[in-house]
């Protein structure tokens, strides 16, 4: 693999030409190019780049394809989409989102009060707003709010509490309803009937009896009216599309119920999210196309409808993963290879030497084709011996060195002779001398995901791609936490070039880091959130905007409530003022690693 | 399990005392108590209570344990530790405990410049700071000026550039150099030689070769005298003191290698963190006793100095979950109990209902002792033919509802009758029928490591604990994501009390929240660090200091970049004069449910 798996995860978003990753767009700009013009104006660590045509793209075709499916099966029911912005709430990816989507009336779902707020204000006056997540008296009051700005509002019960409120705040307020949707509890979601989420256990929903309840209270208040939107959501980045028509056939007919029951306002089921996005650079996980998830949508409710003698329904989706990942790459410096301490100039043998050293030595010598796989897992075995022997006090410290060097060299010297055409035991070697690439960023704070649910992203060096990667690589990143890591994996190697960086930069990009990593991110050692940056084409001209950088240390100790200027005043009293001054400056840039050589200089 | 396995996991910090959780300490206020007086100053939702008594006991514990296993074997050696930063590094926290840590010299840890600024300001002058984790030259030249202000600061290295860089400032500043630490990569930490973590792949550390590079390279360039620790880091958490035993004597005999090859400022070994705390309600998981730990680490170091004819070395550790997890309980609100909906008086059969239906009925009538079990199997098989015959548009709504009021009242019915002894069984069927709690909180937030690493917590509410807790729970946090729940677990039951919320209210306790928690929060769906308060005891007064309460809505979007100003006035332009007040009161509140009642009752 020496793409990367580009052909599998960029979606065309991104290519390799002349060795360099390109933008796959007008002027198709390397993305070390955007990131020199980045770090040229002193924006040191890792960046985010954020790419608002992809998430421009990713909107066009949603539409696009369900708009052709309602075509095809001649579907009665329009198409309709929000963003759900739990997957990024961040401005800079909100505004050209929201801009984007202007024109298909695409809208936001919001699951908080303060998510609330920001479609309150930024949604376009027509364009729908969903409400998900459990609601207080308050928030539902909001929900009102936003009705009375003109907001095209609907918000999605997960409990009969939330309806009585809706009735208590319309009587009280005597302020015009929002539309009301029913979140139903699907048993068809999960794995079993009794299966943890999903099915009738999961956190979300009312079962059939509190729908029949719901629909009760909603007639003897006269609200029936209101409601109008049927929902399900069955679950995160779905790799098959099979659960998808079970929940359709169950939520289909509750839907075709309720109209039949005298539900005349009720005109839309949303399908919730889920679909998938390809992150793997090894192999498909995802195994349904937007055309086939979009069909069958279309055509399972036209069915049910038909069967059911009722109308179509409007469908409506809350797809963020799909909008969203694609539109915004990590680039992390490669700060430090950790490797040479293994290599021949170090060997100090001594004159005489403990046998399994010598055994070592003359293993390393001695070996040829025919022998290589023999001493190679020798050496292995005396090193582990060596090591005993060393806690025991029997060899020293210059032994031990020995012995590393020598089993080290032993197995890259097996590799050579061998020109290993069996693969798996070639990683299986690799994994024994894999080189240590250390990144300026935080995994806890950039890339949640890997560490709480092992979530693969796409790897690829932005340069050197015209060159054989050879080394096996593990990736550090800056924490002080050892899970901060990204062991070489046999199953999923990655390889990287072997680079020195003295000489040359040598950047890491991680793709499809739009969707939810940003505001999970943690504050590990107190590494904030990176510098980002927009890259917008405005014909064949790349503007770099809206620059935000990583936040300052002084601003981080703030945020997490310490008296800065208290700090400061300590600091100042028991520093030289030339040295202060020198503090200062430290305190007012960002966290991350070699972001003020300049400065240290001064 | 009537007390939550608190003999197991409190250390005697927390007691049972009149069916309420107490402190055990002093005046022994109870936890309802301290959490009323907060709520009535208004701040409502999660709160996370500190108890700076606690972390101050766990610093004598260390220093009072070590000094005695230092009497015990006459061993030379002093100890010493540091605290963490980044287990914890909240204010809050961090003040009182270096007030409690003072007199013993105790210091602190940090791994980035955030951290080191944090040590700089606020450590005793005189307690060591110790610096971890990868650093560039511009921390090194932090380090120079810690040093400067008179801290007894120690670098410890990880790889040979930094001491070249700490070479480079020592040469452009002239300044005074700190003390040099190498932390050594072990072979013996992980569970193999190739392992993962802590092994000769680990990602901290030098190898042997590199540290004798190292000596070198302090020698050629006059600096040996400040080489002054040996450090290692065998993982958070162990559980068994093994690996540590084997860890001492690496580290052991490569500290007097170094000694005997000169190193004559060498005097200590730091022993890293890894003291674990109980967090199991249910089984023992921690196997050794400080006591045992300190006996092996005096025990082990002092036989390697005699044999290795050197001084036995000065001891440190940087144990942060021991120090500072008991001291944080977090307190959350049930807002919900979502059951009721399968309670019989919904039950709406028809003149004719679907075999199946009437079956159950039957099923239902008919149970008795003897056929219970084969009558609850029974009910749960037709309870999955008739959800398929509701997909496929063979039964309605209500008989649907039919269904499952029916299934779920005869699997109760069966527990009654068969006064089930069997607890497997009981657990397996109570599995079936979970109430759900609806907790004013975000996993996310709050509990970060279930998330990510599925640590377990001590859940315990803190009243009503003089009654049987008769219903299976499984919890769920307020976020819009179907993780943000600890399902009930048979392996690991949880039972919680009936309680109608409308006549009182019930919060539950998540106990040993004090480390890591509070800097690993995420920001999912923009719900922010909960209100916090450290609980002081005075002679026989409770003192609730330094109160900070949960961002509001309008700081939370400020700190995600929003321009906040733009925002209130969009939101003025579009709504009437009364009702945009009202939205601004929203605005200033936090973002947990059920907040400010009063306002919208205003």
């Amino acid at each position: 693999m020496n793409n990367y798996g580009i052909d599998n995860w960029s979606d065309n978003n991104f290519i390799i030409e002349n060795g360099l990753a390109k933008v796959n767009h007008k002027s198709k700009p390397s993305l070390i190019s955007i990131v020199k013009e980045i770090r040229e104006q002193d924006f040191k660590g890792p960046l985010l780049l954020r790419f608002p045509h992809i998430t421009q793209k990713q909107i066009d075709t949603l539409y696009k394809t369900f708009n052709t499916s309602i075509k095809t099966y001649d579907y009665k029911g329009s198409f309709n989409a929000v963003f759900p912005l739990k997957v990024n709430q961040l401005p800079n990816f909100i505004h050209p989102l929201i801009a984007s989507g202007k024109k298909y009336g695409y809208g936001l779902e919001a699951g908080s009060k303060a998510e609330l707020i920001i479609a309150m204000t930024y949604n376009a006056i027509g364009s729908p707003i969903t409400i998900n997540g459990f609601k207080d008296k308050e928030m539902i009051h909001l929900c009102f709010i936003a009705k009375s700005m003109g907001h095209n509002i609907t918000v999605i019960i997960e409990g009969l509490n939330e309806l009585e409120m809706i009735i208590e705040v319309l009587k009280e307020t005597k302020m015009s309803s929002p539309n009301i949707g029913l979140r139903v509890r699907l048993h068809s979601g999960g794995s079993g009937l009794w299966a943890k989420s999903g099915g009738i256990n999961s956190k979300f929903g009312l079962t059939s009896t509190e729908i029949l309840e719901a629909y009760e209270l909603m007639e003897d208040n006269n609200m029936v009216n209101h409601l109008t939107m049927i929902h399900f959501h069955i679950g995160s980045a779905m790799n098959s599309i099979k659960p998808l028509k079970k929940a359709l056939r169950e939520s289909g007919h509750i839907y075709a119920e309720l109209k039949n029951l005298g539900a005349t306002g009720l005109t839309s089921i949303n399908i919730g999210g889920g679909l998938a996005v390809e992150y793997s650079a090894y192999e498909k996980t995802r195994f349904y196309s937007l055309n086939e998830f979009a069909n069958d949508v279309v055509f399972t409710l036209k069915e049910i409808a038909k069967q059911k003698g009722v109308e179509e329904p409007n469908i409506f989706t809350e797809s963020g993963r799909f909008i969203s990942a694609s539109s915004t790459v990590l680039i992390t410096p490669v700060l430090e290879l950790f490797s040479s301490e293994y290599e021949l100039d170090h060997l100090k043998l001594k004159e005489t030497n403990p046998p399994l050293i010598q055994e070592l030595h003359d293993l390393h010598r001695d070996m040829t084709k025919r022998t290589a796989y023999e001493y190679m897992h020798d050496s292995m075995d005396h090193m582990e011996s060596l090591l005993t022997l060393f806690d025991l006090g029997y060899i020293d410290l210059q032994d031990r060195s020995n012995a590393e060097i020598l089993t080290h060299q032993i197995i890259k010297k097996a590799i050579t002779l061998l020109e290993i055409e069996d693969s798996e035991e070639l990683k299986r070697i690799d994994e024994n001398i894999q080189e240590k690439y250390l990144l300026n960023f935080s995994m806890f704070q950039s890339l949640p995901d890997y560490w709480g649910i092992d979530q693969e992203f796409p790897i690829m060096p932005i340069t050197h791609l015209n060159k054989k990667p050879t080394r096996s690589a593990s990736l550090w990143d800056i924490t002080c936490d050892s899970d901060g890591e990204l062991p070489f994996d046999m199953k999923k190697p990655l390889y990287l070039h072997d680079i020195n960086l003295n000489k040359e930069d040598y950047f890491l990009g991680f793709f499809n880091v739009g969707a939810y990593q940003d505001t999970l991110g943690m504050k590990h050692n107190l590494f904030s959130h990176p510098t980002e940056v927009n890259v917008v084409f405005k014909n064949d001209e790349v503007i770099l905007e809206k620059i935000i950088e990583s936040q300052k240390v002084i601003d981080i100790l703030e945020d997490i409530d310490y008296d800065t200027e208290e700090m400061k005043s300590i600091l100042k009293a028991n520093l030289k003022q030339d040295i202060f001054i020198k503090l200062e400056k430290y305190l007012n840039e960002n966290s991350y690693l070699k972001t003020i050589w300049s400065y240290y200089d001064e």
